[in-house]
């Protein structure tokens, strides 16, 4: 067999906590970018809606206050992407238009121009998470965002459970699977009840690494959320952030406690590799799939 | 909340050597369905091709043989069934007319009847895996059996890689997921390959067990098979047959190494519970899945 290509790259994942503030916690995450880029870090995945708190645990139409600077924010970013010359992928709370909200991945290239936005697809809505009430599901598609460091299948937490959205990322090109996250725990659930939570959300990414083969990075929020509104206790983030490969093997996890700075070495080029002898692609009997676009065959 | 049904079923995986001769294997599987429906076992499934070597090690045209007892074969399992008053999951080479064939999973109903037939959909083709000379492409699509202990979403080996063949499974009304399954080692590849390889078969299925909220059962064979052409060494089956409940938790998993008579409880009404609190089914994009019936994006 000829030599293949290789293309390591060192990519890292910060998952932290909140600070009470936006400002304080936007302190700590220029902190981690800094320390990330000197370590060599070409990629830099933030978590899901990383500025603020995660805010829709109740449902309070002054949050939509939180998304007014939306502009403000794409602008700050850009200059952090290119103040540090890391590709960034940032989870941000899009004001499209007067009561028009989106949660939304934007990426900004090393030189700071925006490579893409993609808006979160599957928008949840359970106790505490009541994100249906702040987002409208995304318009723009499954469309990976071309940056100098690969294809990027950008997708957002929830859209994690969804096999579509990681398999349209996949024929669409993408080199890797990217999920800014915010899950985690209510007290309430038994030790044994959030061990099977959390693994069922591992497995399921796993799951797409190794259908898709393409390595899988997703970057969870930490630590203990209070809920504002009183009305739930709060959520403990559970943090766990991880890298798989593009055969499922996993590269690195985190606390489900602490803030971390992670790092991981992918092989943007191991795809080629493991398709050539795992040629799924090859053999997908695509005309008979019409009725995956189907919301159940009765 | 209400008190939900719960409908727990034994079931019976048999994962079993190849015995040199059809008529000494098929002894040794009836041995065990005897003692599995003594048991109790309500559903019993067997693994891929199991009256017969994987004679899709080579291309030999010899080997369409095989298929020429067809409708004697469903004779025969009918009445196993019907003795050992179980649903029986059976795998057999099917020989629909004069030069085509497929590889099938005939259900039959534990009165003998025959409850579905499955074509396997998709057709691998690797060293050692030559199915594509054998096999002609499933025709029947991904629609489950209904039996008298659930609707069974039946699909075979190669299928497992696949999250489009288990949604719309999952569309289509299965209560559980189940893969005969032929798959294995070569000598060659390394230990740390080996593990990958084995690790990455069970996460791909454990990761449709939770996308779909459906308990997965797969049946594989052990042992190892001689390469009767010559050409290569063999291929060591390696076992480790399993069955996940709707959340991806592990309920039995086989040995590499020997044959065995695995039990298993399933709650086939647990999906209900599970689905309550992880809607997935609510929140698809149905309106955005149309790409993945193409063969690539370009």
């Amino acid at each position: 067999m000829a030599k293949l290509d290789t293309f390591v790259m060192k990519i890292a994942l910060i998952q932290q906590n909140f600070y009470k503030s936006k400002k304080k916690t936007i302190k700590k995450t220029i902190l981690a970018i800094k320390k990330a880029s000197k370590n060599n870090a070409k990629l830099i995945v933030l978590q899901e809606l990383h500025q603020t708190q995660y805010f829709c645990q109740s449902e309070d139409v002054n949050n939509f206050d939180l998304a007014s600077s939306w502009e403000e924010d794409k602008i700050f970013w850009s200059k952090v992407a290119k103040k540090y010359k890391v590709v960034l992928v940032t989870s941000l709370f899009e004001k499209r238009a007067t009561g028009l909200y989106h949660n939304s991945a934007v990426v900004f290239e090393k030189d700071g121009s925006i490579a893409g936005i993609y808006r979160k697809m599957h928008i949840p809505d359970d106790p505490g998470f009541y994100e249906k009430f702040y987002f409208t599901p995304g318009d723009l598609g499954f469309k990976p965002i071309k940056t100098s460091v690969g294809t990027l299948g950008v997708l957002v937490c929830w859209d994690q459970w969804y096999p579509e959205a990681a398999r349209i990322m996949t024929l669409s090109g993408a080199d890797i699977l990217i999920y800014p996250t915010a899950i985690g725990w209510f007290r309430a659930d038994s030790k044994e009840e959030k061990r099977k939570q959390l693994e069922a959300w591992i497995a399921v990414q796993r799951g797409h690494a190794i259908a898709n083969t393409l390595p899988v990075v997703t970057v969870n929020r930490v630590g203990f959320e209070k809920d504002q509104s009183g009305q739930l206790d709060g959520i403990k983030f559970w943090g766990n952030s991880f890298v798989f490969d593009a055969q499922g093997k996993l590269l690195v996890q985190g606390s489900s406690k602490k803030e971390q700075l992670l790092y991981c070495d992918i092989d943007m080029k191991k795809s080629e590799n493991i398709r050539r002898w795992w040629p799924f692609l090859r053999d997908r009997r695509v005309e008979c799939y019409k009725k995956i676009s189907k919301r159940y065959i009765d």
